[in-house]
């Protein structure tokens, strides 16, 4: 319920307004991060984990499944023992990289002023 | 409380991460539209309030009051009666504006392709 409240809310945007429609699609806490960590090659759950022990279980499941119906990133399963699961992103997910490396080097250069 | 707690969320970065970093100050859900609106001079919290009607009015405090904690936008009182408000980008806000610009690219591209 909760979730489909949250899809529901993605989908409004009454204003038509362009900063919405894409803070619905990347405003979720994590998935920047998410998107940046695929890049690096960080494509399977554990890892994606361990760059973001901030973010609980269910979040980062919660969030990788609204990205992925979102066609921002591909979830594949390869059979073996145990199966294995990889993420990858989309040619979509692709063309959010300028924004995530706009946020990056926003983050790096204030990390260094900063503290 | 809730407000002490995302607060505390917000300077939780334990992997260093510059995305993280960023998504810190601009991840609220209304952020980015709040500075891409006070950067087309609609300063005022009535004329925030028309350009982002799905938010309520409560949220749309708490985020001003976070971006004016950040350092992100100033919160200015002119005498009058009543007294106004006006809600001004500052130099540090600015500097997110081209991750703002990136977002609306985006999603514009994306409004156009889709539906």
């Amino acid at each position: 319920m909760a979730k489909a409240m949250a899809r529901k809310l993605k989908d409004f945007n009454p204003t038509n307004c362009a900063v919405t429609y894409c803070m619905n699609i990347i405003g979720g806490k994590w998935k920047p991060v998410i998107i940046h960590l695929l890049r690096n090659g960080q494509n399977r759950y554990s890892l994606m984990q361990k760059g973001m022990p901030e973010a609980s279980k269910q979040t980062l499941t919660n969030q990788l499944r609204e990205l992925e119906a979102d066609g921002i990133i591909t979830r594949e399963t390869f059979a073996g023992s145990p199966p294995r699961v990889e993420y990858h992103i989309t040619p979509l997910g692709a063309s959010l990289l300028p924004i995530i490396d706009a946020m990056r080097t926003w983050g790096k250069g204030q990390m260094n002023t900063g503290e």
